[in-house]
């Protein structure tokens, strides 16, 4: 049995790196802010990579700056690991993607204290930039990993709002490894990720633990609307080529066919020039994530996107847009593809892992308590299972918040997760 | 008469202060970015200062930061002015506000060269932060010498993207006074102010020179929207508190009401928070510039955008922008006001010193090439007209092109302007 309090006590101390917003009166209650490869991250890697030391394991940190802690087992062969993220979002909460760490650091701890020693390797990794929030790809570094994404490419990636990139930032921070990032030089035996669900079904349904079996499709993309810059007291619509108001007939209309086909959009950041507030805007960035639990559906959103914005910004009317005729002169528009994350199938003899293990600990009354379920975002764990057995275990967040700093999970809910991994794990190893 | 070429050389040697950015290939097609207060401003605030002191000029400095460049009359009493602005958009362009510097500037030149003796003082003013564009209200330095806004007041506005206030940008380019900002301590006999059109009449129906009878209403806004931070990938339409969603839909509705009305809105900053692809943006805050000929109809607008903003953000269907029902839980919506600035009528007499004067200029078939116009823009005009006859001349600008680096004015036409200005301003005088 894990320490349940233990690992409550030490995810929040190490919570103090990176503190956010505070959002309540508890000693807890202050979100967090830890972007990748920031100051705050590289003190919480110092304390993973100490931590893990001094656990005994032996710790290795790749050229993505991903840091691999493994605990030796009695026969050769690749791992198995519970793997999850340090960094957070801007306003983030405290247990998105840590609370996945620190369960696989009190699993490995747990082990220790009970002398187990499994048939092969354990271990825990921390993913850099899981988030994509400063470097807008997330997952690139289980991504460059899973060969999704090369070195040079992700080394290049700029952060959002700033000049540093990927590379001189694992430089700063003194996190540039120099074991290979690649799933040949570095296999995985098994990939196991306790993470909090982000929505609120387990919640809603008296759910305990979410077996995941896979995570719905996504894809990120950055839309450049361009129009001309003039001016707002003398300019009448009809000559105007106003960016702004096309980037917001835009983002209306992708939310309109979105939810139409059953699917989600979303725009989270967005740009323009020259800023100022009596010259229309000729440029505006803008950045669209869309989302489907089919591949087909999210290709068919796409295409459908991409002739609707090219209409909108030319003044045709698309769902109502641009039925009151303030159409101007038209725009342009330019789609980017940042991050193509596919619909993920996790591995069953993982999942059957995390239902066992979850069932043992729940007892008698587990039946309804333990559900499968598909994840709403996305994962290191979409990029393991390209190359290894992988599956995922889910606990309640309060009414489903995240990527936000009142994000909670509750220790009861935090301790649960953790033994299913340990659980899963053991399972896994035997297996 | 004025020296033409003088006139266009000198303004365009003046230009290497603030370069922007290129957008043809003759030795003028350069835009302008000299933002109020900053180091390029300081060089033409230098460059003014030495020109009119080698005229002959008494130059005095207000506490705003405004220059007044006084050339000495047979009888005391307040001068006749002419002034406009140095400052620029930040991708703006050659001849707003500078045009009409230059041109005083020629005009006082041309009184020197043909040693006219005036009858009272005549001059030329350079007023601090005309644009609005670095510290977000238009006019402010005539504003405050028109005792609309408070010299404390003033002095707080913080710079848009940035920390400084125009207090400590005065006082940094060593450009804050010792002479009260005030119409009183230091008051006009009358104002004149070329300017180029920045709208297409003129060019479109061939005239050459506008007499400006007024100015429009307008007035500037900024617009908080808060909802709530959350996952893009894990919370559905139904569960989001979405600022972006209905910042997009309450820009879009301000121009379709600003349309059916007969106004002009225009949104031409906007910031969110907190800024990653995969947060819902829980915070939004754009500018809002709405314009109308008539006090009244502005305000109807207004009354009307408060009450519509309200119920979109509730997720009330208002002119189609809800139609499709992705409105979530709601958001709030939080208006303040930034400028206000009503419609404006200049001086009769005054006007007919232009008209007079142009007519003169032009000759024989002066007819239709001098008509009575509004204008679409705010000018520092419209506050020295509230304690000083004041009255403003229009030149033709490429295709109605301002607040972008293309704007363009031929020769002709600033050459028209400034004679048209000298003429008006000999006129007044003698008047
Ligand atoms: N879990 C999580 O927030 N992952 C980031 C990638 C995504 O937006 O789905
Ligand atoms: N002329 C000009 O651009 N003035 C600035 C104030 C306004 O936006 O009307």
């Amino acid at each position: 049995k894990i320490d349940r309090e233990r690992l409550w006590k030490v995810l929040h101390s190490t919570c103090e790196w990176g503190k956010g917003e505070r959002w309540g009166d508890g000693p807890t209650d202050i979100g967090m802010s830890r972007l990748t490869l920031g100051d705050a991250d590289k003190q919480a890697r110092d304390w993973f990579v100490e931590t893990t030391k001094s656990l005994g394991c032996k710790v290795q940190i790749d050229a993505m700056g991903n840091i691999f802690a493994v605990r030796t087992g009695k026969n050769e062969g690749p791992p198995t690991y519970a793997g999850s993220h340090l960094d957070t979002q801007p306003t983030g909460g405290r247990y998105d993607g840590i609370l996945g760490v620190h369960a696989g650091i009190e699993a490995l701890k747990t082990m220790n204290d009970l002398d187990i020693e499994t048939e092969y390797d354990t271990g825990v990794i921390n993913w850099t930039n899981e988030e994509g929030a400063r470097f807008p790809i997330s997952m690139i570094s289980s991504g460059v990993w899973a060969g999704a994404f090369s070195l040079e490419n992700a080394y290049k990636l700029v952060e959002v709002g700033g000049k540093a990139t990927q590379k001189s930032e694992l430089e700063r921070i003194g996190y540039l490894g120099t074991l290979e990032a690649s799933h040949k030089a570095n296999p995985i035996g098994a990939h196991f990720e306790l993470h909090i669900e982000q929505g609120p079904i387990l919640e809603s349904s008296g759910g305990k633990i979410g077996a995941v079996e896979g995570a719905q499709a996504y894809k990120w993309f950055t839309i450049t609307v361009r129009g001309r810059d003039c001016h707002t007291g003398t300019t009448e619509f009809q000559n105007r080529s106003d960016a702004m108001l096309t980037a917001a007939k835009l983002i209306l209309h992708s939310h309109n066919k979105a939810r139409a086909d059953g699917c989600l959009a979303s725009t989270g950041i967005l740009k323009l020039r020259p800023g100022s507030t009596n010259t229309v805007p000729g440029w505006v960035q803008f950045s669209l994530d869309i989302r489907s639990r089919e591949d087909a559906t999210l290709s068919k959103l796409e295409e459908a996107l991409k002739k609707d914005f090219e209409r909108i910004a030319n003044g045709e009317d698309v769902s109502g847009v641009n039925a009151q005729g303030t159409k101007g002169r038209g725009c342009t528009v330019e789609w980017q593809l940042d991050t193509d994350s596919p619909a993920t199938k996790f591995y069953e003899d993982c999942i059957k892992c995390v239902e066992e293990s979850a069932k043992s600990m729940l007892g008698t009354n587990a039946g309804g308590q333990v559900r499968r379920m598909t994840s709403g975002a996305g994962h290191d764990s979409v990029y393991t299972s390209r190359h290894a057995p992988t599956a995922m275990i889910f606990v309640p967040c309060r009414e489903g918040i995240s990527h936000n700093p009142a994000e909670y999970c509750s220790p009861e809910d935090c301790g649960n997760g953790a033994q299913t991994l340990l659980g899963a794990m053991l399972r896994y190893d035997r297996y």
